[in-house]
């Protein structure tokens, strides 16, 4: 039987991308040596490091006066080390907060220094991205932090407010997806198990201007800045991951980078709220409109019963991860950059006839 | 051309090891997806995080007191993370000095709390596991760090003192090459890519009387109790990684648990010191006697000139890995689990010839 995977995260790569990987990551330049068994300080492995940094820059357009840097720990770890580096005692973190993960981010930064919520759309159940009055952001702030696509509530920015402080955006689930105006980001970063490869390296890319902000008081592990003079080889790097971010980098570049990734995302995203829309409330999106995702489209169904029904019948068919975070239920069809067209194409059929047969 | 690898880490995987992740890695059970394509929430993907620890507490023999935690960022997030845990305001860490990752491990430590050292062998240039005199303990020391092996200057701990306060080990560069007597170690941890592994994953193995005293003020990335809450699924995990350790652990099963392990690993070593000692003073171990390394034989030959040429002849007949590491020089085996026999063998005969050609 086919599967048509539409995991959240860890969720599926390309083809192409696994096969290679079978073909190649255990004899790696037939050099007799898989790439998991090469010293990360020998020049295969600098190749592959270094050619996987290459490849983010490219395709991102990320400016030079920016360091990308290959890091361990999710974008979780992520949430502690930007405060951790860029949080002073006498600032504050601001935080826009549009569902779990922003909510995430902020505990973890409070562990730190002090924060605040600087706009939030809780109260419409993360049903849509909030306006942002900069105008309420305080003097002492050091930096604002952002999500940029938000997996659990399917909802994602398209552009983000120019301010004077530094924007630290989580693009865990939409990085690569699309490109990214740096002029409105100081720092990006994203775990790699969505758009970016397989879980265990995060990507982290930092403005040298905040960098030289950076905390002294961090210790080498956790310091952006000892990670960017080491080159992210501080300590042994996942090179495994790292090798298979860079696969993914070139299956992007191949299949017209990130305004190739953007074009298939909405086509992909608009077959999905189109079979919505059309449904006469059969199946209701939970975004609103304005704040819809490309990546995450969620759903609800008439009633609790028919999404267990709908759920339970698209497993048997072949579909997998169609549910929604164990948090918020109903139904979720996450389709990053490696989910086929055709398999979206495949769940339309799905819904139309489960409709059919129950509205 | 056969290929040697004695990379000091990452190092070579068992070839049987290789072969299944190979071939099921990319279909696992013949679900039509990778193993990096499913779901961390997923049934298949928590039989494998699961099977995984049971495996890791079967072969170490982990007390049923003891958490075994699946964590990232390396052993170097682990000197960092320890102190952040447990080092009390109020007390000390007292560092047992055995060379350079001692080294780091104290100073990441002191960004986190007061540290101290109980006892070195850098006078020595750590050529031995120096003697610990445990009434130097100071009262107020939470807990006592070693670090178990050491691969830059070959020398490995055989047993640790029984001292009253926590011990913490490193055990990154000797995991599941011998027994553990849990009586005399609290926390052992250890990054996978030596003997457990490919890079990406630690494993940490803590006992629960310590954890209960971990400080409540650590944010939930790097809090050893929430990793133990969450059964290490708090975030997403280095899915792949963490199969590749469960395919290790089966392999070391089959080879007779850790008793195999620490016979294979006697044997090997054994025959580099015979070849260094029987050579009439060609090949000098740097290590002392009594503080031989069975993972990592360092040594010298008579000349700088005579070391590069060694190295470069080797090199050129498939052996890798072999340089001293950059900030010592020489030479150096590392002969972990998974490096066969036989490679040792071919080691020794190249050094027997190169030895009578240029004696």
């Amino acid at each position: 039987m086919t599967t048509y995977n539409f995991n959240p995260g860890p969720s599926p790569l390309p083809q192409e991308v696994l096969d290679h990987a079978q073909a190649n990551m255990f004899n790696f330049e037939q050099s007799g040596m898989g790439i998991m068994e090469l010293s990360h300080r020998s020049p295969q492995y600098e190749g592959v490091h270094n050619q996987t940094i290459k490849q983010i820059r490219k395709l991102l357009d990320v400016p030079e006066d920016y360091s990308v840097l290959l890091l361990q720990g999710g974008a979780s770890l992520q949430f502690a080390m930007s405060a951790m580096n860029f949080l002073p005692a006498d600032q504050k973190a601001a935080f826009v907060m549009t569902g779990s993960w922003s909510e995430k981010a902020k505990k973890e930064a409070s562990f730190y220094g002090q924060t605040y919520e600087l706009a939030t759309s809780k109260a419409n159940q993360y049903k849509n991205i909030p306006e942002v009055d900069l105008s309420l952001v305080s003097p002492d702030t050091a930096y604002i932090h952002y999500t940029s696509n938000n997996t659990i509530f399917g909802t994602q920015w398209t552009r983000f407010p120019n301010s004077d402080q530094p924007a630290i955006v989580d693009m865990s689930s939409d990085i690569l997806s699309k490109e990214v105006d740096w002029n409105t980001v100081d720092m990006a970063y994203a775990g790699a198990q969505k758009n970016a490869g397989m879980s265990g390296v995060t990507i982290v890319i930092v403005r040298n201007s905040l960098l030289d902000h950076a905390s002294e008081n961090v210790s080498p592990t956790l310091s952006y800045k000892q990670h960017d003079k080491a080159n992210s080889l501080y300590n042994t790097p996942p090179t495994s991951a790292i090798y298979m971010t860079g696969l993914v980098c070139d299956w992007i570049e191949k299949n017209g980078g990130l305004k190739g990734m953007k074009q298939r995302a909405e086509e992909k995203a608009q077959l999905i709220y189109d079979e919505i829309d059309g449904s006469e409330g059969f199946y209701t999106g939970h975004a609103d409109t304005a704040s819809r995702s490309n990546m995450n489209v969620t759903f609800n169904l008439p009633s609790e019963e028919l999404e267990k029904s709908f759920l339970a019948k698209a497993k048997a068919e072949g579909f997998v991860g169609l549910n929604g975070h164990r948090s918020v239920g109903g139904c979720r069809a996450s389709i990053y950059n490696a989910v086929p067209k055709e398999h979206v194409e495949k769940l339309i059929s799905f819904m139309k006839e489960f409709r059919s047969v129950n509205k």
